[in-house]
């Protein structure tokens, strides 16, 4: 059983282009009451303050929308070269509101594909990483190298849910944990076989970092949690669910 | 600043019809590092084991399964007095899957309305709590009454996410705490106005507090969250969105 666990917001302070995000977590660290890192930590990184060190910047008046993007920008009153980038980021449109397309990119569905106009310099937006698992990766290399310590590193972004009010977590990108744990075969206090067997351990982790992250000029951009029992993977990915399986997608796409 | 929190599992042992679930907490408690109920402590319910203590259990044996479950059954493959219960229990069927249906119940949207096969005797289910909120509000009141401690109190269930793997938390009622904040109004490290400025606090704790339930037989149903700076509400309500405002169902029902 997992006894319980601690979270601590790492205040970097704002983070550039090119600068070392992996100094400025130690530095900050030890500015926390968890001091240093520690084997089994979990560090959680918001996807766009990261992306930013990435060089993951556009410049929108740079960007010359096509037709899909006037046509997308007119139907939901956004800029079309914001929708130029949002296509050109994404592998699916799925839809959208006044002032965000729905897009699917990879196993995420996300507002605007991730690319976000907050956090940016005035008439810039920021990207998603272009790989989130291989900046993980990267990451939990350099935590290694300078600290010895082995970690768990996830990429995190805000998401909304079907008829709820509000952002939070989910998971983009991990190394070092296995993101959807598989109960199959588990019983229940009843003996039981679980009807629900998967659990999205990562994207609940990202949920937890999200509460102190904010959304507002916290400029907390890293979380660690520590004490968590969580399963070690080397080379997990987080998987997606087949549309037809999906309760969301499926129903509604049976019921149209 | 939210400088950090830490996170409990509480494992009271199986709940049964009729049983004090909060004596039981405040038992189990002692068992942990957090030993007892501090001021501003956030405890999380699941919402399957409180509603068996307050009997909300129904006998599939006892369920006449009327023509539309029926139906239900046969498309979903699944147990036509099942479908009933989920009828009765829903406000609007919104599709399904083979095993499960997308029903809406107030401002959720779940798998089978909230209805629970797992960890109920065989051949029992168990409901929703009757009233999430209610229920919240009850025991933060015994809380209060027995220790003395203004505490927050979150009724939680798991939920699954478009197109992802696996389950996290969704709160489904509240009591003693704002379970939606709104950031309106505030500036991100720029300067310029948000532009997400809901954040779902008391889903993303249902996701922390769902890390340590599990959905196996882990018997721990409630969940301590201490030192997490919270906005106190004596009768928020968790709300929910239009569905025209909706990203997922907007975007869905405008392409359909």
């Amino acid at each position: 059983m997992n006894p319980g666990f601690s979270v601590y917001g790492i205040s970097t302070g704002l983070l550039q282009p090119g600068d070392d995000i992996v100094d400025r977590v130690l530095t900050a660290l030890s500015a926390t009451d968890a001091q240093t890192i520690a084997d089994n930590d979990i560090l959680l990184f918001a996807e766009s303050p990261l992306s930013t060190t990435e060089g993951r910047n556009i410049r929108l008046a740079d960007v010359v929308p096509g037709s899909q993007a006037e046509t997308l920008g007119k139907k939901y009153s956004l800029d079309p070269r914001l929708a130029q980038v949002v296509i050109d980021e994404s592998d699916r449109i799925l839809g959208g509101i006044p002032g965000f397309l729905l897009a699917s990119r990879g196993n995420l569905v996300l507002p605007n594909a991730g690319v976000d106009e907050s956090n940016a310099p005035d008439g810039w937006v920021t990207l998603l990483p272009k790989d989130a698992d291989a900046s993980a990766a990267r990451i939990r290399k350099e935590i290694r190298e300078r600290t010895g310590k082995e970690t768990a590193v996830i990429i995190i972004d805000s998401r909304t849910h079907a008829m709820r009010l509000g952002v939070s977590g989910v998971a983009i990108g991990c190394s070092g944990i296995l993101p959807i744990t598989d109960e199959r075969g588990k019983a229940d206090l009843f003996g039981h076989e679980l009807q629900v067997t998967r659990r999205a351990i990562a994207d609940s982790l990202a949920s937890t970092a999200e509460l102190l992250m904010g959304e507002a000029n916290e400029g907390v951009p890293v979380v660690l949690v520590r004490g968590y029992r969580y399963t070690f993977s080397e080379h997990a990915v987080i998987e997606s669910i087949a549309p037809e399986e999906d309760l969301f997608l499926g129903s509604l796409s049976r019921n149209g």
